[in-house]
């Protein structure tokens, strides 16, 4: 052990579950850059194009738009600890895991709750949001946009007026969409979105994007205490209570994005160029040229599933485009066909979670993998695998299909 | 803007602060590998083998040894978070910024909490902790190890001995100097010490490396109430309150890290790369090398200072290797000679935090750049920006005797 295990050398393996994914080869050339100092000129002019360009890539003119500095699951809970106080209660929309994670974070911060659920495959009317709402009057809705534990994806139009009507804050985590469908932040009138980069976006985990609102800011602003060591003698305290959390207190987050340059944690600056590298390729390509390729991916993957004879999972009209779960053939180990996806082919498609487990494969086509060659790669090899294993598919019909859906 | 601000393209330069500092260029090259399913063979590979080379950089035999996803005060914050419930008692000892922000997240807990202080620019003697620790009897001591705000690093001989004989816990901000300075984790016989990548172990910020032991990952499993949505139907739930966190609750991250693999959140792989990375070069270096070199840096920065006849900060037996204050000759505008070393040599140095702010100035040697060019060019360009700025120094002294020093 001498050389310590040697050099870092993974194998060219083409990530097809539910993310992470491949990063795009230019966001891993931009992460090999130097760093710089956190408040060097060039970093904080990094910052700031990362805020412009993010702002872009969510669709909304909030000023603050930054990082959070951690995996997609860091973001959400920044949101929910700076937006939620012990007196709060929410609503949380809840039509899978992640809708679960939400209500567990919930209880964690001693917050009352309330749910308006799916069950696993279906989405949740926005009726019955605003019907619960009405009822329970709570201070803040949180939803997930698309579930990949269920790959549904939840229609959100009306969720931010009816959060204004009722006089509550409105979080959507757009984890496994932003980048890949479109996230309509102002037009849905959203006060926080939070996301990842290694779903549509096409990076690696490690740093989450959000997005936040003037009203919500001005709120997480009333619970600033600017953290002992680095206060101004005359700081002043907000008259809201403390955020529970040092690492999350977006209030202190914003004051080091802001022309503040308050030092709270030191940014992750070669994540930053990661993120940022991300966002320039989203918008380079051009946000509804994206989606659409999304949309083609899943629409291909899908066909060419069930040309082949298997049974797509979930409800067709709110499938998230850029992974597809569908049923593991009666009596097949799930287990074996994927792993000789990766042994033989190098290709890696998904497991699933809780009730799902055993029962659905998740097939991922996303950021830089929603590529006509991946699909048909990945249905091609499915195929060579159902086959090895003795299932009975329809032998050579789902690449045609799939490109045919494709165009 | 139709090229969203062009590609990453940072100035090449010094980074003689306090960290972030330049990474080693192996450690920017692990980081471009393409990425790996969060459960492939080889992404678990190459986690158990982070924890096996960490275990050698911590120098314990603690089995979790693991990255948390973030900053370094990521890790402080999970360490607390799981250590510390509403009913804890703390002792926090306080020499510098980052003692005051264990105080702070304490606060933000819930905790109740005494500290024992030394002023800025000294350390706490064991003998005042022991005093304090026997009348207040708290279950958790928490430390810095090197704390970047004074630049002096507190001896821990004997911490573990005196947190045993009370009952307690003992937990070590070490994010300043793992990989520079000794961390004697069982040798000092502590609980959990975290760390950052971009100080001593010359990487980029957003991965925190931390060990924990064995008694106080028995107590903080008997906190695990697993996620809903992951947990199987017949999951007992630990007997003492649920850790207020869910992204830093680290009985469920020890249970992702274990051979469970318990999916918490998706590992940030580039990160790890090069958290691994940096781990390889420090082992195939030699600690004791390694700290030797730092040691060696320090010293000729301080002997090239003093010879320009700068004053140097704090006290001279408890100076960290890795950073050194000075203080800024008076009636200077120590911005002025930061802006000048950074436009005319592309060198960073640092400035100041607290009571020290506009005092002093910060200039790090530390990890790839804790080697002899750096501490003589550093020195040569400071020499040149103070007689810029019409400062009286003793012209050619610096460099001849850091040279000297460093042998």
């Amino acid at each position: 052990m001498t050389d310590y295990f040697g050099e870092i050398n993974p194998p060219q393996r083409l990530l097809m579950g539910p993310g992470p994914v491949n990063a795009h080869p230019r966001v891993l050339r931009a992460m090999s850059a130097d760093l710089l100092g956190q408040f060097d000129p060039e970093m904080t002019a990094y910052m700031n194009e990362t805020m412009a360009l993010y702002r872009q890539v969510f669709r909304t003119q909030n000023r603050w738009t930054l990082l959070i500095d951690g995996t997609a699951r860091a973001a959400i809970e920044a949101a929910l600890v700076s937006l939620i106080t012990p007196q709060s209660k929410v609503l949380i929309v809840r039509f899978g895991r992640f809708g679960l994670l939400l209500t567990e974070i919930c209880e964690r911060l001693g917050a009352a709750y309330a749910t308006v659920d799916a069950p696993w495959g279906e989405v949740v009317p926005m009726a019955a949001i605003r019907e619960e709402a009405l009822a329970y009057r709570p201070d803040v809705i949180a939803c997930v946009h698309g579930d990949t534990s269920t790959t549904m994806a939840q229609p959100l139009d009306g969720l931010g007026e009816l959060c204004r009507e009722i006089g509550a804050f409105s979080y959507v985590d757009a984890t496994a969409t932003l980048g890949g469908m479109p996230i309509e932040t102002d037009g849905w009138g959203v006060d926080i979105v939070t996301a990842g980069l290694q779903k549509c976006l096409g990076g690696p985990s490690g740093s989450a994007p959000i997005t936040i609102s003037d009203r919500a800011a001005e709120f997480i602003f009333s619970r600033r205490h600017t953290e002992k060591g680095i206060r101004a003698a005359d700081a002043e305290d907000g008259h809201r209570p403390r955020i529970g959390s040092n690492y999350f207190d977006l209030a202190m987050i914003m004051d080091y994005w802001s022309e503040k340059r308050l030092n709270h944690h030191t940014e992750a600056t070669t994540m930053l160029y990661g993120a940022r590298e991300c966002a320039r390729v989203a918008l380079q390509e051009g946000l509804e040229a994206r989606f659409d390729r999304h949309t083609r991916a899943g629409a291909a993957m899908t066909a060419g599933l069930r040309a082949m004879g298997l049974r797509v999972y979930g409800d067709d009209r709110y499938r998230m485009t850029n992974v597809t779960g569908v049923y593991i053939p009666k009596g097949l180990d799930g287990g074996r066909v994927r792993q000789r996806m990766r042994e033989d082919f190098e290709i890696e498609i998904g497991t699933a979670f809780g009730p799902l487990q055993g029962q659905i494969w998740r097939i991922g086509a996303m950021g830089y993998n929603a590529m006509k060659s991946k699909v048909l790669t990945t249905l091609a090899a499915l195929e060579a695998c159902l086959v090895a294993e003795g299932v009975a598919v329809n032998l050579g019909a789902a690449v045609p299909a799939a490109r045919e859906v494709w165009g």
